[in-house]
């Protein structure tokens, strides 16, 4: 088995939001697609606090990011929990049927949770499309973009992480302890105030590989 | 709801394929995901051969298509049913546990179907993933760049089937009604040997729109 193959299926890049009481909350997802003319499935972790929100609150949105979306979103949504911390904090939202969506999306689709499916470590909801709507006019981004152009990660709660390896050749690396991100040379030379360039974490956070 | 924002949903291009007694057959599918780091899932129609098959098989394999691949390899996977077509006939494949992968594709995933899910018009198959490799380094293709780069359309029965709509300014259009491809002109005015270039369905199949 070559797991490298797995890098070759396609996805988009989501904020999948939900209630939770009467706070938003929400997470990055990659694995949501259309199953029927009228439901959208998504595979959320058990862990991440947005699963046991859409358990509770029965529906979710989908913000569909652009390949422009602002830097800080996919940090805080793909790499904080919502347990701790108010993701939603200073974003232009628009509400709708009850639900937060990002302004600074592709768009947006509500769905109704009608039925759902358990593995060992993800829940896949199948939602109800119940709305919907284009908010910019700005491509999509898949995941290979974010990857290969913004060189983007995945936290180990992503059904799409795969272990990023160091240089083979030897260099010195470090790799991010939160989302996985790799350094390559001394990051010991980096300034007090470095942080990682996808998610937003001190240097403290790496660990020489 | 506008549905156009249903089309900034990502994803690839595969060929689903599984085993008709001792007979391959697949097809299209742009519903493909991983959903943990070793399943995977996929969206059938009830219609489509493929999923009855995948029942009683209760195994399948993604052949994940790059951008450059064959031109025949769509119109006969997407568009053409396995109860009446030997959809393998004369292509190069490589057999991986018993099932059928292209050859020409970026590579493959074979899975075990261990769970499966109902909806109203598809099954959503949970594959445990057991193999995958890489055969070519190409760029694997996404359904955007089919739609956009290569013209391409989905049948009524994908979950991502959208109608094309006519030019809106009164030009006379033809639509094919196999691959809802949208002919922009007077299509009687073509020789007697022009086939639809989504689907090579002759223009006997097209209906003025």
């Amino acid at each position: 088995m070559n797991i490298n193959i797995l890098r070759n299926l396609s996805y988009g890049v989501y904020v999948v939001s939900t209630m939770c009481g009467d706070k938003p909350t929400g997470c990055i997802a990659n694995s949501a697609m259309q199953v029927t003319h009228d439901t959208i499935a998504v595979s959320i972790n058990h862990d991440n606090f947005t699963n046991k929100c859409i358990k509770e609150c029965k529906k979710f949105a989908l913000s569909i990011l652009g390949v422009d979306v602002n830097d800080n979103i996919i940090p805080v949504f793909g790499f904080q929990s919502g347990r701790n911390v108010d993701k939603f904090k200073g974003l232009d939202v628009k509400e709708v049927d009850g639900l937060d969506v990002l302004s600074d999306s592709t768009g947006y689709i509500i769905c109704d949770v009608i039925n759902q499916m358990e593995t060992e470590t993800h829940t896949i909801f199948l939602g109800k499309i119940k709305d919907g709507d284009i908010l910019k006019q700005q491509i999509p981004m898949t995941y290979a973009y974010y990857h290969q152009v913004k060189k983007g990660t995945s936290p180990k709660t992503a059904p799409t992480y795969i272990e990023e390896t160091k240089p083979d050749d030897g260099r010195i690396a470090y790799r991010c302890t939160i989302c996985n991100y790799i350094y390559e040379g001394d990051i010991t030379k980096e300034p007090d105030t470095y942080l990682c360039p996808i998610c937003k974490q001190p240097k403290s956070k790496f660990v020489r590989i």
